[in-house]
């Protein structure tokens, strides 16, 4: 191997994030070794100061650098409005898709027996609270359309019927997508929602 | 997007790396952040350490934290033979395979009219001069089967088949490799260099 416990030591780590395995991370390392001030040394920074930096919104789970994160924070987006994801990476892609404008609540995983994960283990009680607290007027459901996740949306549906409306994403034909590739739960979902054109 | 500037840099970054892309980068970003003790810390401080101490060895173009690397200065690895590659990574797959016991040269590309790239932009000036000094028996060109590698192969071959036995790796079907799949080439290649039972 490589002649060194540093570099070793640094391709083992990289190795460890998802998506790269040992022989991506050698790649990676190499490719950063020569680019160095355009990329090594940048990253490392980086890197440093988001170890100091990153923390959890208080309020609704988001990951940003302050204790309650901007959009939580933003006026305008307090429009009553809290969309439900299971994580924070699904909050960053509806944000990408920049067409909702209320605030959000991050679950941090879903309801699952299995992996004894009950309601206390995600952020369920603080989402109820903030029913209660926030004037909040629509929960809109966004989990994945996984068992597990609609078994939370079903499970969260019951605590807030009551109090507030509640949606889901709807379900149909991806944008783009092909029926033939379609499985047929898809399918069948998007022939019970059909629309009148 | 997500909420705050560091984060979104860090992201920008980790998608310049090679088989990396925004997504999987963001993957990468929220895995290390929700591991900020296993991985984000110790991953920013080896990048701090590897920024400061990754260097190329002056003799073989290896990469490693010394002038010279741990191969060069190995008594063990002085038996003559020196394995001509194109690349650092090419090194470490040789060493990877722990069956060659000589030391190294690590060219730094091929020799390419279209790129431009000539005997001085690689090491070879370098190389010829370790022959002339270093007692050199054998140079193995370890050269990957491309036009340009194998041109590259041949003008070596040339400039010091006077001096130094010169040999190549083996060409044929890979272990494990199914003739199905083979390229017409490589199975000439295999067919030539056939060897008897």
């Amino acid at each position: 191997m490589n002649s060194t416990r540093d570099i070793d030591a640094l391709i083992d780590m990289m190795a460890k994030l998802p998506g790269l395995g040992p022989r991506s991370a050698r790649r990676a390392v190499l490719h950063m070794i020569r680019k160095r001030e355009l990329l090594l040394t940048p990253l490392a920074d980086l890197l440093q100061q988001v170890a100091v930096s990153a923390r959890e919104c208080m309020r609704c789970g988001n990951i940003g650098t302050t204790d309650v994160c901007d959009i939580c924070t933003s006026e305008k987006r307090g429009n009553g409005q809290i969309c439900v994801v299971e994580d924070v990476a699904d909050l960053w892609a509806m944000e990408r898709a920049a067409v909702f404008h209320g605030r959000y609540h991050v679950l941090g995983g879903t309801l699952s027996a299995l992996d004894q994960v009950g309601p206390e283990q995600l952020r369920i009680p603080q989402l109820i609270t903030r029913v209660d607290t926030e004037n909040v007027t629509e929960i809109i459901l966004a989990l994945n359309a996984t068992i597990d996740g609609q078994t939370t949306a079903h499970y969260i549906a019951d605590q807030l019927e009551q109090r507030v409306t509640l949606t889901s994403l709807a379900q149909g034909v991806p944008i783009g997508g092909e029926l033939d590739y379609l499985d047929d739960g898809t399918i069948s979902a998007a022939l019970t929602a059909r629309k009148s054109l």
